[in-house]
């Protein structure tokens, strides 16, 4: 095993980068956080360059397994006391696992999709955490891929990867704007449901059975003109007054998982 | 009308007071803030104390009236400055409304049930934004109360009642231990329907049509033994694998919208 750096000085020049990677998008990398996303990172077989290791705040013997699998693949292992990782943690009660993870191309072209995929439309996404909200349930729905349009918010933003809790590296994602996305979708003869508060019939009578995407809006503005004009169908999620909308990744999730069920029935 | 204290001084003490209420629970008060929040406390008729305007900051005219029907309500309005309203906001882009408003009981006892109840029964949550995301699910799902047991966390917190987007004075919530939730609602004849991953059906095979409370438990732990002994059902949702949860509010509203649809079509 290669003698590890140490670091304890929560002054260190690495550190510094490393927090810098919290608040700043960098091209190149993205910052993860916690054991499982590590985990669902080496599962995916992502590029890890570095893992900062905080032996003493470790909850068990497989963290130290986990470090060392990353180490096996070529990351550098740089260990910190529990202060200095404090300093780089973004959580409350952290467990000593982060890690800086090559970014992956999310170039519409690399999309590779089953015959019948379900595909997640997530359009002018603000926030970063409903983003990797809307990442994890796609992921427990079974969706086939995100497609994330227009986004106001990086895909590796770390507050992503940590809503995602790493299904980020599991669930195929590329970025587009919709005036190329949506002809994309098209000519792959993918049909699109769009959900908004006036659509046209209730969610569970939506069809889901072919290719399908299903377009959610921005937290604010909703789905756009853009893509009710090419929807091939509407949906709503009927409310009770006095509430007007849900949260966008809870909003998802109603109609993902009532696509899975109809889905599901059929076979 | 009276005429209105104004400050422009983010060192101001009244300012710092109004500051601690975002950070620390107070037992009287608590603090909201935007024009849709104050807006739904209006519509409810919550008891609002003061209201914080930053005329600057403000969208358009009806803030001005919300602020007038406040006033005349009898909640005492200050003026801010737009950087004044910024020290005490938690918004990246307020809207210059705030307000401290006064807590109501969540005394089990003081709630009113109809004759078909459905209620979310939420075990040890510890996020107040995800709280805050129930409560809003809830709400739009047409539950009828939000039973709070063990929280790790304050329903009256500053990112509950913004996760709520306001539907916290909307539906009516109860906090209790669960050694009395569970009597209390037995003694009301609601059944209970245990949401875990290891429930004995899908989630769509669930009975939601009597008097009924859908359980959910802490993001961490799920639904502890307590509630799973005392289960007429339990209920999961299925999931594609590699992931293994959803986000606890999503849950929430993928089983809620489907209890709702069954109680929809039977009427």
């Amino acid at each position: 095993m290669t003698r590890r750096l140490s670091i304890t000085s929560t002054s260190n020049d690495r550190l510094k980068t490393v927090r810098r990677l919290r608040r700043r998008r960098s091209d190149g990398v993205f910052l993860v956080e916690g054991h499982g996303v590590l985990r669902h990172a080496l599962d995916a077989g992502a590029a890890i360059r570095e893992v900062y290791a905080a032996p003493d705040l470790f909850l068990g013997a497989v963290d130290c397994s986990l470090v060392e699998l990353a180490e096996r693949r070529g990351a550098r292992v740089v260990e910190l006391s529990a202060s200095a990782f404090a300093s780089i943690s973004a959580h409350v009660r952290p467990d000593g696992l982060a890690a800086v993870v090559e970014r992956w191309s999310t170039a519409l072209a690399t999309l590779r999709l089953p015959r019948r995929p379900v595909i997640v439309v997530a359009e002018a996404i603000e926030r970063p955490g409903n983003l990797g909200t809307i990442v994890r349930t796609a992921c427990g729905a079974g969706a086939d891929a995100l497609l994330s349009c227009d986004a106001r918010t990086d895909v590796f933003h770390p507050d992503t990867v940590r809503g995602s809790v790493g299904t980020l590296f599991d669930v195929p994602i590329a970025e587009a704007a919709s005036p190329f996305a949506i002809p994309w979708l098209r000519e792959r003869g993918v049909r699109l449901v769009v959900a908004t508060p006036d659509g046209e019939r209730p969610y569970w009578e939506g069809r889901y059975q072919g290719a399908t995407a299903l377009v959610i809006g921005s937290e604010r503005h909703g789905v756009t003109e853009a893509w009710r004009r090419a929807a091939n169908e509407t949906v709503r999620i009927p409310m009770a007054a006095p509430a007007d909308s849900l949260n966008v990744a809870v909003a998802a999730g109603v109609v993902l998982f009532e696509a899975a069920r109809q889905r599901q029935a059929e076979r």
